[in-house]
C-alpha cells in the first residue's frame, strides 16, 4: 500500500470554459495535425470552432485528418501518420473522445518511426520492437468523459487482420504535454454514450481499487473519482446540458488517467477488449457494463478484497455499507439510474459457444492485466463470467 | 471548486527502500552537484552512503557542497552555484531536508544565470527580473517529511542584509525531474524536528483547505494528507524507528507538494516567514505551530469557511465533527500528543512591541498569499493574531 511511482507530467487544465486558455499556452510546435473522428461531434459541440480559433490566436497552423473511428483501426493510424508527414506537422492536437485520443498515441509514434505499428506492439502478434525515435508531442482536447486517455500514453488499437485489440504506448514521448478538459464541450454527447463512457471511467477506478497493486495515493484518487461519477452520472445522462453534472463526471474520468498510471486496472478491461475485438459493433463501455456485475461477484464470492468493495459502496451512495455485496447493490442501482441495466450480449451478436474463445482472447491480447486481479482468474473462470453475464 | 491546473511533472518514487532504485533511473546529467546541509544528518541516516552508491551504479560523478544551513542564506546559494560551475556539474542532486531542497532551486538558477539571486527575486527588495536561462535539472532525495519541496519549484531564501525571507522559483526548469521519498531515510530525525516538520506539512494542507482557491482535486489530496499526518505524527515523534508512522507522515508531506501546486497556501505561511526572518533561530515549523490556533480562530470567528474546518476535524480524529471549533479541539490534541503545545514566542526572543512590524513584514515579503485567505486579514488583524499567540 505504501509504495508508488507517480509520473503524470501532462499539464492538465480542467474546468468549464477552459478551452479559451489553449491559445495562451506555449504549444509544442508550429503546425498541428488536427486529429478528429469521422463523425460530427467536434462540429456539433462547437469544439472545432473554439479549438481552431485558439490555434489562430497562438499563431499555429494545422492540417486536418478526420478519419478516426470508434475502436480505431491500425489502418487509420498508418494513414493519419502518413498524412501528417506529407503535411509537415510537428505535433498532434487530438480533438475527440477516447478513440481519437487513443489513436493519437499510435499516430505520434508512426510519424517518426519506420515500418508498421504492429512492429512496435507488445503482446499478441505484435513484434514488440522498441521505438527507434521518440514520437512527436501530443496536445489533447477531450470531448468525452470516459477513457482518461487525455493524460496518458496508452491507446487501444484494433487490427482486424488478426482479430486483435491491443494497448500500444508506454514511451515517455507519447505522454500528452498538455490536456484541456472542458466539460462545456461535452454537452452534446448523447445520453447513451454519456452512460457508456461514464461507466468506462467508473470501472477504471473500481478496477484500481480492486487491484492487487492499489496504493494509498491511487486509492485516494480513485475513491474520489468513484464518488463523483456515481453521484453525478445519472444527472449527466438525463440532461446533457447539466453542466455541474458533466463537470463532476469529467473530474472522475480524468482522475482515472492518474489512478491508472499509479495502479494497473484488472482483467475486466482485458475481457471487454476481447469482446469488442470479436464484435466490433460493441461500444467498450457497454461491454464493460455487461460483464461488470459477474466480474465483481467472482471476487466477492472468493473474499478476495472485501474491504475494498465496502469502501467503494460507501462512496457510491451506501454510507453504511458493511459487506462487499453492497457494492453490487450500488452498481445495479447506478446502472438502472443511467438506463443501462438491460444491455444484452446477444443484441451484439454474441453466442454462448464463444465464451472460451473470448476468455483465451482476453489473456492473449492483454494478459498483463490478469496479474492485477485480487485473486487468480483462470480461463475457465473468465468463461464462467461471460456465461453468467449472458442474456 | 471545479477549475484547476494540475502541473506536477516530477517523477516521484515513493516508499521505504526506494532509494535503491535511484541508480536504475535515467539521471539528467553526468556530474552531480551533491548539495547537502552542513550538519551530519545525511551521514547519520545512512543516506549519504546509499545515495553515493546509487550514483556509482549509475556511472555518475559528483562534487559535494555541504554548506546549506536551516533557513538557507542567499550567500550559501551564491557560493554553491559558483562551486558547481567550477566543478563542471551539469545537474543537482539535493540530499537533505527543506533547507537543502529549497536552496537547490535557487542554486540551479544561479548555475546558469548571471548576477545576484536577488536580481531575480519577486517581491520585497528583489529586482524581479526574469531568468535569462533555464536552470540545470534537479533530482531530490528528501531526508525529512515537511516541506513538500522535493516536488516543487519554490525555495524560501533568507537575506540577512535586508532582513527578508522570500520564496524564489516558479520557472519550469526548476521543477525537480525526479524525487525519491524513502521514509527509511527519515528514521534518525530527532523527535522535536519530526514534530516541527510534520506540522509544517500539516499546515500546508490545512491552509489549502482553508484557501479561497481550494478545488475538488486539491481538497481530495489535502484531506487525505491531513488524515495521515494527524493519524501518525504522534507515533513518528514518539519512536523515530516506527517506519509505518514515518511512511504515512511522508505521504502527507509529499502530497502537500501537489496540493500547493493546485492551490496557494494562506497568509499563515507569510506570517511565519516574517517571524523566522526576524528571529533566525526559530524553526519554521515551530513558528507555524505557535500562531496556528489563533490564525484558525480568526477565520472561525468570522465564519469564513465553516464547512472546510469541519471537513478537516472529521479526518483529524473527530468523525462526528459538526462545528468549525472542532478543528481547534483536534489541533490542540495533536499538538499535545506531539509534545509541542507549550512553545513560546518569548523563548525565541520575541517581544510584544514587534507585532505590527511582523505583520507588515509578512505582507511585504509574501503578500501574495493574503489573497488566498478565506476573508480579509488586515495588518491590524495579523498583529492581533501574533498578540493572541504570544506567551
Amino acid at each position: 500500500m505504501m509504495h508508488f511511482d507517480f509520473n503524470n507530467p501532462t499539464h492538465l487544465i480542467f474546468g468549464s470554459g477552459s478551452i479559451s486558455r489553449l491559445g495562451k499556452q506555449e504549444l509544442p510546435g508550429k503546425k498541428a495535425l488536427l486529429l478528429m473522428s469521422g463523425g460530427k461531434s467536434a462540429k456539433i459541440s462547437g469544439a472545432y470552432d473554439k479549438v481552431t480559433a485558439q490555434l489562430k490566436e497562438a499563431g499555429v497552423e494545422w492540417a486536418e485528418f478526420a478519419k478516426i473511428m470508434e475502436n480505431p483501426l491500425k489502418s487509420a493510424v498508418m494513414e493519419g501518420a502518413a498524412f501528417a508527414k506529407e503535411n509537415g506537422c510537428d505535433f498532434i492536437l487530438a480533438l475527440g473522445g477516447g478513440a481519437v485520443l487513443d489513436a493519437s498515441v499510435a499516430v505520434s509514434a508512426m510519424m517518426t518511426n519506420p515500418g508498421d505499428l504492429w512492429d512496435y506492439v507488445q503482446g499478441g502478434t505484435g513484434k514488440g520492437l522498441p521505438l527507434q525515435n521518440p514520437g512527436l508531442p501530443i496536445v489533447t482536447v477531450t470531448l468525452t468523459a470516459g477513457t482518461g486517455s487525455e493524460i496518458n500514453f496508452w491507446g487501444v488499437i484494433s487490427n482486424p487482420d488478426t482479430k486483435e485489440k491491443i494497448g500500444f504506448g508506454g514511451h515517455p514521448s507519447l505522454i500528452p504535454v498538455l490536456a484541456v478538459v472542458d466539460p462545456e464541450l461535452m454537452r452534446t454527447v448523447p445520453p447513451k454514450y454519456t452512460a457508456y463512457q461514464g461507466f468506462d471511467a467508473l470501472f477504471h477506478n473500481t478496477e484500481v481499487i480492486m487491484s492487487k497493486g492499489v496504493n494509498l495515493m491511487s486509492e485516494t484518487l480513485a475513491l474520489s473519482a468513484i464518488e463523483h461519477i456515481a453521484g453525478y452520472l445519472p444527472r449527466a445522462v438525463r440532461d446533457g446540458n447539466d453542466l455541474e453534472a458533466r463537470e463532476h463526471v469529467a473530474y472522475g474520468s480524468t482522475l482515472a488517467g492518474m489512478t491508472m498510471q499509479l495502479t494497473s486496472t484488472t482483467a475486466q478491461h482485458s475481457m471487454e477488449h476481447a469482446m469488442s475485438a470479436y464484435h466490433h459493433n460493441l461500444p467498450h463501455g457497454a461491454g464493460l457494463i455487461i460483464i461488470s456485475e459477474a466480474f465483481a461477484r467472482f471476487f466477492i464470492e472468493r473474499h478476495a478484497c472485501d474491504r475494498q468493495f465496502i469502501k467503494m459502496a460507501r462512496v457510491m451512495g451506501i454510507p453504511e455499507a458493511h459487506k462487499p455485496e453492497d457494492f453490487i447493490t450500488a452498481l445495479q442501482k447506478l446502472q438502472r439510474d443511467c438506463g443501462v441495466a438491460d444491455l444484452k450480449m446477444s443484441d451484439y451478436g454474441f453466442t454462448p459457444d464463444e465464451f472460451m474463445t473470448l476468455a483465451k482472447g482476453a489473456r492473449a491480447m492483454q494478459g498483463g492485466l490478469f496479474a492485477a486481479n485480487p485473486c487468480e482468474l483462470t480461463d475457465v473462470d473468465c468463461a464462467g463470467i461471460f456465461e453468467a453475464s449472458y442474456r
